[in-house]
């Protein structure tokens, strides 16, 4: 693991998600960029001394000196956004798979070389947009393709936040320093921390793409460098409109990512507060509940309960969703290393394509709010 | 009543709503502009057949002669938009009180001349937003008003219907044939017909007005010829953005007009489907769930209590908002007939300028989904 | 209306409901045992002063003496319990039939003398249990009968209300006081007041009869007379066991009616608070929201359509519920006042017999309550 | 671990749990009484072959001669219920802390004398109420505790669930058909299972004991041997009357736990389907949501927030609460080897005394349902 030291957020959730299936395990990391806390990090977490590495540049030198059966099979990166790409590059070419945080990189350019690398490699590259991890979005994404809506009409997908309703910044909220400054975030704030990943999740469930949209981004709260707020129209390949809002200035808001999914014949609503439930509407019928891991006749995809831990009726949540990108990576990795095909259920992660999408959509935004055009084109 | 025959949905729920409360009595009307229809629906509804006409100039006329005090006291227009503003105009012409659906007229231009009669006759016009009448509502727009959330700083309204998610309009639905059809509606559909709805509740709620926008409308169902989709970006006079997106094939969903406010400190959620629940969210505190006819301790604001007929927990619905619209514009009219001053809680409802704003709003979105320019400046 | 003055609580409701439809008309009353009050309140409601009556027994006299079409169709009793009998004995013996609110009298005796005097005269007598005239409710009762679930298995009904959680009948609570006090109010008091509401939910929507019971009736406000908390065990004529909850000292609760129906295949639940949802559960497929006053193809109940004012996503409540229990009741009247044979949508509206079964619940429960032994019988 | 073969279902879910945060390592087990099956399990979960044990027997005498670092901290005990006391004790006595899944053991005998060796010995005894470990639950206990409630009047808990509407044990279904044969559960089935965890709940939140009760117990599906629903009236050590309900016959229900609690001043509302929110009502204030992870000021507890993984609006579920309990018997555990005190929070398990509690209700509602009497008195 690079990053994630015991002053970082996602880091422990890296580990808790990775730990859950007892497929994975934490051998070795450089968890900071400063090493006291990277020592003592380890320490904490019981990595032995000699895997306890300083930089990802020594740590990737030295797995690779170990004994294959002995050294890391891949390499997590939670740093700040500026920080993905270089310890990216460094581990593909040095043979180790990789895992990284959303957005996978600093600009749209270091996505593509990354990519060109993950495919002159034919290394993986798992990105952890940990909400298609949930079940029933998966489900969705299913019945999305199955057809059961007809032709998809409309999508509004809406990620309020409140966190950054002050300027916490300031007030020594080291989360809130790095990702709204625009040297370590990118070019953009709540769309690029927030936007991607509703963005991903709208293009994951309704299989379409993004091919023109029209943004307005905001800095409501004073003081601060990059967009807090911001909301875009768009229009997916298929002709569909749809709407995009992020925001993190959006007070008394948790984590409230929401879809909802229109077409001929009914639509879908579903909301991270409740992942396991998917809300289906139908034109003719009554409104349908399906909900996670439980024994219906034909209703849940198999792609659902493949990514169900427990029984209907015993809630599983964001740590299990994150847990599920890690063992699908893991089992697609183990099945290659075993030279087995993985199956479907198996592939189904967000890999470097999405990552490359999603640096497409900060800079879309971007170029979009800076426009007096209404519609600029989503160029990859 | 002009219009409202039995062939058609929204007279019934007028006659329910303004009978509510014993206020008001249903007297005369010209029920429809076929005749046999007319007088068959007046006879149903126990109309005397000396004031069961054939015409709303038939029922001026014939009404301006009766003895003051036998007289209709005002004058409610339910026909298609089309046909507001000539028996508008007429009845304020000859001393009638008017009470109109929304949206107000055809055009904006007639919106303005009737403003002026409006303002030359001193009578009174009733538009009926229905949704300004729930009592939430204007608990919302009291804690807004009193700065309980601090500055607003985003607004997201939507409005998703499924019902012209086929081409009734064909199918024999009469009121589908008439709200899909310019010549009768106007320029719009979805965004006359319930656009207009959200973007008077932003308003209404948050007190500020739209100052420029940036409309996506959407024939979704082919072989339409009005916007039966549409999304928009808003600007509001204190600088905040916002959302407005209102759509008649969201297919599944049924009447589900929600906004969501929030400001410095806090927000608030309130949606038509449980109107009796004002949702109020607070950065640093735990979200409150306000509920209408609830005796708490000084958190009900007297307009929120004035519009309630009913303790806590006996749900008051969309007819009860109907009948509030009502029972404020009688009491507001009995107290100008008795030569008294209207309380500030009754004069609470929905008047000519607010109509305008409507049929400019219309204007507006249908201007800027036609220009390639981002924003378009909101003008009455 | 004898009863129902200005000081009252209910009379109001029972006025709105009574004429939401333009089928029936306030004409004459007796609304107050003090003559002040009785005449101020009937200037109030715009009574005639020849119909502003001091007594019900003044009033049935003087109404029988006017001409057949003159008098009043029948009279509407809203007195507290303890004078329910004798207006309604009078009414009937005079030939008018009558509206009661619940519980229907203050002895089991006395709802048998009712009974037989119904049976009698043939006229109509109507207990207004209002939660029955729910459109979702009547849809609940028509999928248990057509046997949607199978054989019932369980039933949870509870009724949790916090208005008693003081001792608000010394500070001056006109309804708490006659609630609280056994002379007004009867054997029994939160389970005769919303016991009664819940037994009768259970039955109705069930179609079974409690055959026996297992009270726990408790006085939880120290210095009160009356049970204000209560729960029972319950089995029913098919064998089915079931609960019922009441209680007035459930601090923060409104007036939360909900029932749970378990059925071999599925269940239901109902909730007074959401009205307009039915939530239908089922062992084999997903949970199905059935929703009032929608066009779904072939779900909706004629019971349930037939008792809508509204489309779907048009929130329909309390006052409706109540309006349908008059409306039905009055449609059945003018079917039998014309000859015709009332249809069985309009037959369904609580009757005299309905009322017997609550004033035997609640003998039953305050029985079982003072017994040591488990089970009490529930006899008629 | 004894018993979570691959075949079971417990045995993972206490894996996964245990394993989440790093504390506990997986080291050895006797995963199955079928030898095969036995050692297949622990090949898969990557035990060791030397300790991949076929007895708890054997895997109890190896573990203790092997060096003191090198032996299990502690034994989970997972196997049906008949079949948890002989483990138990034999660890005991030779020295292992103990886990045991609830019911506890199998009779209060076993319980009474497990009781007696945790206190003997001083080791720990941790039972697996799984509902304990939200954090939402620990902050209403806390809530309670705090008396921000006044006294409790109130307590309903009801558990509901489906899976055993049809004669499952029939069809092939394992756990069905250990659970509902008396030789293997016990003396109950439904109230052994489930009620045990409500019995709990409700004692946990409350802070208080239950002193009689009267219980209903019903063997819904005929051909079972044990009760497949019951309901329960009881009386609390302060007076307070409740009920709780559990019914593993309620079709179409997942795991509908859910617990309601009202006091003087007011309530609070916990339902295990959405565990991250804790509703609270207020006899004079709008209803508060709390919810897990927030930063509020002022308003969680410490037990609250040392059970939260995550911020706000990130769901923990079922896992996480599992998780918790281990993870306070793990820091007690360490806490004790280290010579530190643990604290309150860490110590916040159940343990041997709530065991005996779970036995004492089980016995209690047997003999109550089996007598005339009302009541039964809950002896201990």
């Amino acid at each position: 693991m690079v990053g994630g030291g015991n002053d970082a957020f996602i880091g422990a959730i890296h580990r808790i998600a990775a730990n859950m299936d007892g497929l994975i395990e934490f051998s070795c990391g450089a968890l900071s960029i400063n090493p006291e806390i990277a020592v003592a990090s380890g320490k904490l977490l019981f990595l032995p001394d000699d895997r306890n590495y300083l930089t990802y540049d020594e740590m990737i030198k030295k797995e690779k000196a170990l004994p294959e059966d002995k050294r890391m099979d891949f390499m997590t990166i939670v740093t700040p956004n500026f920080a993905h790409f270089a310890p990216a590059m460094m581990a593909l070419d040095n043979g180790f798979n990789v895992v990284i945080e959303k957005p996978m990189t600093f600009t749209l350019q270091e996505a593509k070389e990354l990519k060109k690398k993950v495919d002159d490699t034919g290394l993986l590259l798992c990105l952890t947009h940990t909400y298609s991890g949930y079940p029933m979005v998966k489900q969705a994404r299913q019945m999305v393709k199955n057809g059961d809506f007809g032709k998809v009409r409309k999508i509004v997908v809406e990620y309020p936040q409140g966190w950054l309703s002050r300027l916490s910044e300031r007030e020594g909220n080291a989360q809130a320093a790095w990702r709204t400054d625009p040297k370590k975030s990118g070019k953009s704030g709540s769309m690029g921390d927030i936007g991607t990943h509703a963005s991903h999740l709208a293009e994951y469930i309704s299989g379409l793409k993004i091919t023109k949209l029209c943004a307005d981004l905001n800095i409501v709260v004073e003081g601060r460098a990059l967009d807090d707020d911001g909301s875009v129209l768009l229009r997916f390949d298929n002709g569909a409109p749809g709407v995009l809002i992020a925001s993190q200035i959006a007070a008394g808001e948790e984590n409230a990512l929401k879809i909802k999914l229109y077409g001929e014949k009914g639509g879908l609503e579903w909301a991270q507060h409740e992942p396991n439930t998917l809300i289906v509407k139908w034109l003719d019928h009554p409104t349908q509940i399906l909900r996670a891991g439980v024994n219906y006749t034909s209703h849940l995809s198999g792609f659902a309960t493949h990514n169900c831990r427990t029984p209907g009726g015993h809630p599983e949540g964001y740590l299990e969703a994150f847990g599920n990108i890690y063992r699908n990576f893991a089992l697609t990795l183990s099945a290659r290393m075993e030279g087995d095909e993985p199956t479907k259920e198996m592939l189904d992660f967000p890999q470097v394509d999405e990552g490359i999408r999603g640096m497409a959509f900060i800079d879309t935004v971007v170029t979009s709010n800076q426009s007096d055009k209404k519609w600029t084109e989503f160029v990859v």
